[in-house]
């Protein structure tokens, strides 16, 4: 498929500009998850032919004036197989225009394989952006990055106990973490402009080190829930000049109500994250 | 989910030892990857209502004798949304019981994602293996891991240019490099019972160095053509008394021919890497 083609079909992206302007108009750089498990979502729903997209098109429904991005991790949609895939597609398609859309896929494989899942997530399901495991390297996330104003955020630090397992190795020569070299070496496959990392909350201080390193990319923040205190920590170490930031919570939003008052009591929450973070925008004078 | 329930539900799956029995049997290590492509497969397949299927279903019968494992990478099914996900449903129900099937997935998320993806491949799909990233460590790999005969296949040391990027990094405190380190870190995490690693055919004098590491587990090796070349390199280091090895071919066998005889043409590429197999194994006395 031609670099054209691809451009043409996907006119509508959100770019880097688009998106620090979504963040100053709804005072907000939040990211929703909709991480939507058919064990967890109000069990009024189930009655539904398609309780998970019941589910999600009521939370979009709810909260998206309050959030500049929703990230449907991908695990929760295939381990309902083919009417997860279904679900997906139909929540997909209520995404207003403009909101910048994360598959949470954390793919990562060879350059041909690659090749399919861009076109999985990037044409058939036109994501903004995916998420990407750096393992396998340059050729694991270069085919991403051929897309006209799509994005790959890589895994630099996650936020889950694992992290520590290899992601802090340290290496000979320099003394530099597995984590720093993802950043450093990935800086020569693609720019601020379609790139951004993972940089998970409960690391709130190495933020500040991983800003050293890239000064101008947007960070996609996991683990923040709707108590402000990690927020103002992850804002203090991670804005830069067009906010540069991604915060997203996934069950303190959606699962904020099991009652059929789920959509308003997801909305509450939002609303609370959208407000401290529009004090946080204010005080840095990004609004 | 209790451990009685999936292991009720998955009793034909392949332990190691039935695993070894099959390749004693058929007198081959052949994995064949069906890394089925719309864009490569015979073009009079594309009057079929589901030519994935026909493609895949017509290589499976051609080809079920000589392998002892199938290995779908699911970003070409991901690449075809709804429609490739039916497929791959129903290329799984006719590969024969007791043949090993690998969802070539490179998953690796937090746990209870990966919950989610291992009830995905194992319940949905009754995959008896899939292949993991260790980037995101410990966590992301022992959900799956709860599942009683079935397998996890973690990247270790892979076949691509960008493998040089990370995974050969050194650590400081004791040399080792990333997918050393990976090696070691994950024998806390399962046996030889229930992981294997995959380790790239391009790097075969390195599958010796591994080989010491983990003396007993089995290895995916990808990267193998139809000449006997790389495959007895590959098994002069990376056998075992088990053979420990599941060779993948997946061009080479399934494009062999892009005619009308492409199942036949696939056989004939098949039974060669079958027979070089034989030959190995003879003189390695393990038959």
């Amino acid at each position: 498929m031609s670099a054209n083609f691809v451009h043409l079909e996907q006119i509508k992206n959100v770019n880097r500009e688009a998106l620090y302007r979504n963040i100053k108009k709804k005072k907000s750089f939040l990211c929703i998850g909709l991480d939507t498990d058919i064990a967890k979502i109000p069990q009024h729903l189930l009655e539904h032919p398609d309780p998970i997209y019941e589910f999600n098109t009521a939370i979009i429904n709810a909260t998206h004036d309050l959030c500049v991005a929703y990230k449907p991790n991908i695990a929760f949609y295939e381990a309902l197989g083919v009417s997860g895939w279904l679900s997906l597609e139909k929540t997909m398609s209520d995404i207003p225009d403009g909101v910048f859309t994360i598959a949470d896929a954390k793919r990562g494989d060879i350059g041909n394989t690659s090749s399919k899942y861009a076109h999985a997530f990037f044409d058939v399901m036109d994501f903004d952006s995916i998420t990407l495991s750096p393992y396998m390297g340059k050729d694991s996330v270069s085919p991403y990055l051929e897309y006209q104003d799509k994005w790959v955020i890589i895994l630099a630090l996650t936020s889950n106990q694992g992290a520590m397992d290899f992601q802090l190795m340290q290496d000979a020569t320099d003394n530099k973490r597995l984590f720093e070299k993802v950043l450093e070496r990935s800086q020569e496959w693609g720019s601020p402009d379609n790139m951004m990392y993972v940089v998970g909350a409960t690391q709130a201080s190495m933020i500040g080190d991983i800003r050293k390193i890239v000064p101008n990319h947007f960070f996609l923040v996991p683990g923040v829930g709707a108590q402000g205190g990690d927020l103002n920590e992850v804002a203090k170490y991670g804005l830069n000049d067009h906010c540069g930031l991604l915060v997203n919570s996934s069950r303190g939003i959606i699962y904020a109500s099991s009652g059929e008052d789920f959509a308003e009591a997801a909305r509450e929450e939002a609303l609370k994250l959208q407000k401290e973070m529009e004090r946080i925008l204010g005080e840095a004078k990004l609004i």
